[in-house]
């Protein structure tokens, strides 16, 4: 028997914030990064790389802290689990979450590591090109996972991302087990090609032993996860394994696979993309807000393309507008 | 004789890393604040403001960093002087100062007190209504004044906001001591309504005294300074006292009386106003950069008028868009 769920969403994933600045192709050339990608950097590199990029704004982000700020802007009740340093930065990711109404009481640990941050390269194409140093995030420890806290959410969240640590790695596991055993859902996101790439054995053990319920994904990641170049194969590969999979297309908009049936949605358009950081991250926080809502799978995607569309035209992860109102003008 | 100059423009200003949330007018009137204010607040207020304000994002800030990174956008070589202390948020205001091409060279003091920050809450009016906790920028100590930097200006560039703190208070009297010797144009913007109320006896005596070359107010802070509601009366009697005097008027464009002769712009139209934060910062940049290349005052006006349009059609005190090119659009 499962209880009601306290929270639509408890989310585990990585404490970050973005430091976004402007930069040419020809910066990233020089820096050797690859576009659109999202690469683990150590302390050196990161301070190398901050010295040498221009003038940034700095704003929460973090994948599913991100959804969960969708989410909760979209109405629903949500908690995260994440690991900040008792630092500045650590305040400012800390109040961010906190003043969009997600729970989040994980105590901070020390100020050495410092608070992960991400060095976010936005080139005029509005792709974003992600440097990560996780410094206090690859610290959650699985301690922190309060299990009243994961058995009073009707989904468990969590990223791929996190996978890059042991600590949070072990923690996430212990969370899957607690959401089973309580029969909640557990959705997960892939997040990266190069992180699938990473722990594609992990991955698909968790696809495998049925721990996932809903799984997001986009092009590369299903791509790079089924070994194949072929979207259609992969899509149909995967989509067996789990009772839910989204994949996200850009511009080509996104399907869902629910319970073998399929459906798809096109792009919203959007005036000027501007930086498209966090579009994966709103998309699954539309979708999940529909999916809690009961709506069809068709509902679902377009909550999720109108939450993406807001935030890709502006700088930053965190919805801007009221996502409530936009939807509503759309959905009716 | 005058030696030529190696900065254009030198300035001293608080070192600020702006906080930026969205607010209604419910939470003003509720925190009391008066609309488009900047008030100064303890680490206490600071502490339950942020805590009860909406989610945010930094950038860095300080009205007369503002200014320098507007004129180094506009191919100006400037140098600041200002203080930060040991933290991160120290760490972001001077990359980015330095990110934008200035020179910023005065060591940092202990993390206790913290870096500055102001807390601004934009109102769907895109007004800004701003708390500043001044933490290290108020032990700006005279001994940082560099002599050779002030020698080396063409024009030394002063906040009035820095006048509600004894050091760097001092820190400008010397300032401007050493400029007038080395025959440098001392420019000064009055800064707040209310801080010229705090300071108007001493803002009185520096124009008075011959002190200032160049002097940016807006309606209310000319209005202020000479106790009087007649703009065109405050206007007439400080153009007397001031080689140079610009007063910016939102959008009823700005005037400027050089030398006696008085001219005027419209304001810029800009598609949407979304946050007025630096606009009076940006003016002067575009208008101080006219004036090292020898423009003509309505040339001042008008890169000025066209700064203050992209700083205001955004987030954020500081320029995103290619100033140089909006401006060679405009002025052809």
């Amino acid at each position: 028997m499962t209880s009601e769920a306290r929270y639509d969403i408890v989310a585990i994933g990585n404490a970050i914030v973005d430091v976004i600045a402007q930069a040419d192709d020809a910066f990233l050339e020089e820096e050797q990064l690859v576009k659109g990608s999202m690469t683990l950097i150590d302390a050196d590199r990161a301070k190398q790389l901050y010295r040498d990029m221009g003038a940034a704004r700095e704003i929460s982000g973090g994948s599913a802290a991100n959804t969960l700020a969708g989410a909760s802007t979209l109405g629903r009740q949500c908690a995260l689990i994440a690991q900040v340093a008792d630092d500045q930065l650590g305040e400012v990711f800390t109040h961010d979450i906190r003043a969009t109404g997600i729970d989040f009481d994980v105590p901070t640990i020390s100020d050495d590591p410092p608070t992960a941050r991400c060095l976010i390269l936005v080139t005029p194409d509005a792709q974003r090109t992600m440097n990560t140093f996780l410094g206090a995030s690859q610290f959650l420890a699985p301690a922190s996972v309060d299990a009243d806290l994961i058995a009073s959410g009707a989904i468990l969240y969590l990223e791929g991302y996190l996978w890059d640590a042991e600590e949070p790695k072990a923690a996430m596991a212990l969370a899957i087990d607690i959401a089973q055993e309580n029969n909640r859902k557990v959705a997960f996101t892939l997040s990266d090609g190069f992180c699938v790439e990473r722990h594609r054995d992990d991955f698909i053990g968790l696809i495998q032993g049925g721990k996932i319920d809903i799984l997001f994904a986009n092009e590369d990641e299903i791509k790079s996860l089924c070994e194949t170049e072929d979207f259609d194969a992969a899509v149909a590969q995967t989509a067996k394994q789990v009772e839910t999979l989204v994949v996200t297309r850009s511009e080509k908009g996104a399907i869902a696979v629910h319970k073998g049936k399929s459906c798809a949605v096109d792009a919203e358009p959007v005036e000027k993309v501007v930086d498209t950081t966090g579009a994966g991250d709103l998309f699954a926080a539309g979708f999940l807000s529909g999916y809690i809502e009961d709506r069809s799978p068709e509902d679902c995607l377009t909550m999720g393309a109108v939450a993406a569309a807001e935030v890709i035209s502006h700088y930053g992860a965190r919805p801007e507008a009221d996502l409530q109102k936009l939807l509503a003008q759309r959905l009716g």
